[in-house]
């Protein structure tokens, strides 16, 4: 993000401007809560992104440090960085509460369970989990 | 929300769905940290947002039911609804990621080490208080 771009130094603001378009936050969410990886991958989620807004998602995402690429063209994959993976609690409160206010919430109703019985439980696990993965 | 208009059932589509337009949720901020109540007090938060756009979202929250208004015309006055408010442990992680990561945040640094420090009595403590604020 520009400097000269930012509305406010507010730290809601700064979250909106970092991912609140819409659609950025669903990569994120791709990478931490699914095995889509891939360009193709994302293309493919049931929310039906246009091609041109996703590579304009992933770079806008890969140039603010929240997920990295690795190799080039068709083989390319993306995953989470430390700075994306500290999304994680954020998204995991997000999660709750559309579970609750949400009555056709496909959010299985296991975890969103656990979420509220053993908050900081859960969160540790995965963050764990996904160090793992994203190779972090 | 139309049911037609759903992306997916995603519970991160959901809320992104709901306040992820880049300003409705500045509005939350406002009612939830500030003591911004009025149109007028929207319009002038730093970040600059259209009457216009003001003026839809605000309708927009209401329908969804996460704000509500009393009275009408210049005197209206604007509170949260307890779906608004539940949005609090959310915004209290936003507030904490920002401060994280973004090295010109606003971000009072007490306030956000006392959400690192002990999250959930600073999410009681500013749930009751805003349930009093708020009338509900």
């Amino acid at each position: 993000m520009k400097r000269t771009s930012r509305r406010s130094d507010c730290p809601i603001n700064f979250a909106l401007q970092t991912f609140g378009d819409g659609w950025s936050l669903l990569v994120i969410r791709d990478l931490m809560f699914t095995d889509r990886r891939t360009y193709t991958d994302f293309l493919g989620a049931e929310e039906g992104i246009a091609t041109n807004v996703l590579a304009d998602r992933l770079k806008q995402l890969q140039a603010l440090g929240l997920i990295r690429r690795r190799g080039r063209g068709r083989g390319a994959t993306y995953g989470l960085t430390e700075k994306g993976l500290d999304l994680l609690p954020a998204m995991l409160e997000l999660v709750s509460w559309s579970a609750r206010h949400d009555r056709h919430t496909a959010a299985p109703p296991d975890f969103v369970a656990r979420i509220r019985r053993d908050r900081e439980a859960v969160a540790t696990e995965l963050r764990t989990l996904l160090s793992r993965r994203h190779g972090l």
